[in-house]
């Protein structure tokens, strides 16, 4: 049978943008350091539920079937000429960081959205059914695993490790889901998709520096996070002698100092050391810390690299905890992803597709982790990357698209997902 | 004429035990870290307000007769035989951290109440006055200046900028006085006493390490605080590579590191540096810090060697601003003392009275900053130190001086006070 539908179509760019705005205003603060507005939706608050219901409400409105799982991951689907065709998934996450802006995550659900509105609206069936997924505490922020709802959805975590996982506050993931009624009844293990394809925010400066608009993602690079926790001892600040303390904070900065000498060695490849958390005890200017805790986030494109430099930290410690009679470290893992490579023929399609709709691209590898690395171990998976400005910040209301950029990258999208439905 | 008084008496050590742990249980607090109970009696709280009214209550019971200036600063007075005679002045200070222990301050004001008691029991009229005091805010913590209530007797500090002072909260320290009703009428420059003796617990190890119970403090060590505020700029950990970031945090830990090398390189004499306040924003795992703040608190006994230090810490900030455009740093002093000596012939008389009641003394300095170093100014000063178990800790509920060591600190407390007070 030959198809009588276009193989290329462009999405309302003025509808998306509207779209990513009224969710932004659920859970929208004023951000007293910027001066801006920002979003602080953490997954199953009760700002998440809201947002979920009003994404909801919008899939329902371009007559997606709506299904949740027992993650709370929910999937709107649009039925296609052959419904026992694998579907075409795509989608991303709505819950954010504490400190967010409108785009990340956002972007990738509320342009599946649409494209399955540019789709209705051009009367087009496709072969294989489309369909969107929201995926549940992708950031990690509130349960400490980013990523958890696909990753549960791809069978790398089990649902009980994940509903088991707790907040600040000591609430379980799996009693938010009761709470905020997002225990669904679909089974959480996805069945195999035909292709898997996710647009997103870079969320870097790459595509800015290259002065283009669309970036095709060539995979992710591995991710390492650890908190190490440090136990000195309390002492005061001017009647203690140098020799006789144990100072947590100092030991704190002396691991910061040497993972930056790691990154700066060059001998571990292309890698990325972030500490973003720390905090001392009690933190009181004439106390000597007695305790420190600080997480360490290490990037690298290199399994093998990586792996040399997770030693080589280790080794660290060890050397540090050994060389002060009474320090103590201890070191917990909260998370860890090897690099994952997307599908080549997927990575030509979302080019070809570019090209067609008039747009320069590059290719380049992620720097941050995305529901498609846990994905792509299902099916074909490839990722478009949208142009961020202010060298692409994130995770801060800054963050900022604009509506030409983000209506590029959803073109992208709606013909790369538009060809991949018709796909034998 | 010749006295007909004893030259050495000895207080009532159970008496001084149970005041010093009623007034601990003004403030007190389960600590959740210790599994003991604490002190949080921050100054002009209402809980310091409650204690200030027990203390007063006890110096009157004394037949102390009690003024209040306008620091809030209060004297109990013991008339003597010779009403136009200058006062002995003995006291400390009754506010505390937030996680404190029962005898810092404490022991010295309720130790001098307690000398009152013996010498009324006793029958005993001292040519001289005795007066026993109250310092507001020695510690600092609240309104950010310690030592402000001795300082701004001494005529250091003046009463106007110790008015304006503000807490975390906003509240100045002058509004804080009124609300708690410590805005005294007294003339807050206390007009020179014939001598200033004041007991301490050590807050260090050095008694306990040594084997003795009491400690004739030679002098304090001169102080700095500074805090150091580095704004950099936020970035995602994944996706910003090392060269484009702007990591407060990493700033942060080179002043750390480089702090401590000034301390090991032994080039600055005997210099203490201590960061106990350290904090970055936003504090998330995957974001680079935007902003850190750190607090530096350096101790040394000589000004010009601490003079060098602070230069040498100066030179450092400005080559770390230097080598990263686009990285700030903001230095505010918090407090700045220089070296005290206490007075000779007072240190002689302390070492007698110890001699007297068979206790082993030795001279040491002060590492903490004390009110004696602020009235030194105006008269004669020294300070009885205490031995403290478990290293000398202090600022926290762990601190612990036995009955013993807190009745023999008195005891030569007493037989000293009654020297000076019977001197001409």
């Amino acid at each position: 049978m030959t198809s009588p539908t276009p193989d290329k179509i462009t999405i309302n760019g003025e509808r998306l943008w509207q779209s990513l705005m009224d969710l932004a205003d659920i859970g929208g603060y004023d951000d007293e350091r910027t001066g801006l507005r920002g979003v602080n939706r953490l997954a199953l608050t009760d700002t998440d539920a809201t947002g979920r219901r009003q994404v909801i409400a919008w899939m329902e409105q371009a007559g997606l079937t709506v299904r949740i799982d027992r993650m709370g991951n929910i999937y709107g689907r649009r039925e296609g000429a052959d419904p026992t065709a694998a579907p075409v998934l795509t989608g991303s996450h709505i819950d954010s960081v504490a400190t967010a802006g409108a785009f990340d995550g956002c972007l990738g659900v509320l342009g599946g959205i649409e494209v399955v509105r540019i789709l209705n609206e051009r009367g087009i069936t496709t072969r294989r059914p489309v369909e969107v997924g929201i995926f549940t505490e992708e950031e990690g922020v509130r349960f400490g695993t980013d990523m958890l709802g696909s990753a549960v959805a791809a069978g790398r975590l089990t649902l009980e490790y994940a509903h088991a996982l707790t907040d600040r506050d000591g609430l379980t993931l799996g009693g938010e889901l009761a709470r905020t009624g997002f225990n669904g009844l679909a089974d959480v293990r996805l069945d195999s998709p035909h292709a898997y394809v996710e647009c997103h925010i870079e969320q870097g400066p790459v595509l800015a520096e290259n002065g283009v608009e669309i970036g095709v993602v060539t995979g992710v690079q591995g991710i390492s996070w650890q908190e190490i926790t440090i136990h000195g001892r309390a002492a005061h600040a001017g009647t203690t002698p140098t020799h006789l303390r144990i100072d947590a904070g100092l030991a704190a900065a002396q691991i910061i100092v040497h993972l930056q000498a790691l990154v700066d060695s060059g001998e571990y490849g292309d890698l990325r050391a972030t500490v973003g958390h720390l905090i001392v005890h009690p933190d009181l200017t004439n106390i000597v810390p007695a305790r420190a805790e600080l997480t360490v986030d290490l990037r690298n494109p290199d399994d093998v690299q990586m792996a040399r430099a997770e030693e080589a930290l280790a080794a660290f410690l060890r050397d540090l905890e050994d060389s002060r009679p009474g320090l103590s470290l201890t070191v917990r893992r909260m998370a860890k992803t090897a690099y994952v490579p997307f599908d080549e023929g997927l990575q030509k399609v979302i080019a070809q597709a570019a090209d067609d709709h008039g747009l320069d691209h590059i290719s380049l590898l992620s720097g941050a982790g995305h529901d498609a690395q846990e994905i792509a171990v299902l099916c074909p998976t490839a990722m478009i990357f949208v142009r961020g400005e202010y060298d692409g910040i994130s995770h801060n209301p800054r963050e900022y698209s604009t509506p030409e950029a983000c209506a590029h990258g959803v073109d992208v999208l709606a013909t790369t997902l538009l060809r991949l439905a018709n796909q034998d």
